[in-house]
């Protein structure tokens, strides 16, 4: 079993989640975060992302430092079967690839254990 | 050392803080998020649990779209010592245990180190 | 490859970037949780923390149970290459270390793989 955490576009949670449904992995949890990558970010392209509706969080004071500014993203966590990463990393590319920067990034961590509440019992099988 | 990340119901925040203080645990955060798991959501139990008061967020409209409908839940993580993980994960599931589809999920997975920021120095015992 | 994940105080949040991105790791993602450590908060402190505008959030119910009281803090997580970590929980800690209790925690957890969701690939050096 393994963790797949993937940073997104805030305006591809929709395509996100019906790719992953149709996909067969329909059960995960949707976060907000700030974030950014590497790279400064360029004003022209700050121009870009504003216009398509990726407003960064104006009104929180802490994201408003010129040199670190922060933007609004959304944050999948999705538990797996290990046979399963490759399709799921595949189906999150597909669903959210545009070319620019920013499209996001997928991490792959290590699961030991998962329960069900409901039952108790230690979960096998993918859920 | 271990990471315990527990998705839950919203509704079960307070018996699971209490649960996990008088066991001894009182160290953890509680964040909001949405999420589904594997079964797509009948009306009736949709209808069950919007009378118990876990109210989907119609106002975001990300989690409006009818095939993945998502629920707003709540997610602990705690740090425990290896030894402690077994009785962290059975006091989550005897605080949030109804028996019904929906009572969460509990997820273990490894830690590698950890820092005090306060001392700067990385933590051996339990904190 | 790491995840390093920083529970810090939320007054702490546009220092922790700086020093961050000063010292090359701009990369990060910042998120707002409740949460609370192993002592039972002395309400002497927690005038002081109020004063200090780390206001618990009072609107949510769920935080006002007096035996578990939690703080509004914020959540830091980066991704860095194995040669990083120290250097990273070394600027951490010394943005954020006050010498009180509530100066945060540091964990270090294993990161299998990343993709870079722009390029569809696997990313092998530091992003």
């Amino acid at each position: 079993m393994k963790e797949i955490m993937c940073f997104i576009r805030q305006n591809k949670v929709n395509d996100t989640k019906k790719a992953l449904a149709e996909s067969g992995f329909p059960a995960f949890t949707c976060r907000k975060c700030l974030g950014r990558g590497k790279k400064s970010i360029d004003p022209d392209l700050l121009n870009t992302v504003l216009a398509a509706g990726e407003l960064p969080l104006s009104k929180i004071g802490e994201n408003l430092t010129e040199a670190t500014r922060l933007i609004a993203k959304r944050f999948f966590t999705l538990i797996v079967e290990d046979k399963d990463v490759d399709e799921v990393v595949r189906t999150v590319i597909n669903a959210n690839q545009t070319g620019n920067p920013g499209d996001g990034k997928i991490f792959v961590l290590p699961m030991l254990e998962a329960y069900t509440v409901r039952s108790g019992e230690p979960t096998i099988e993918a859920f």
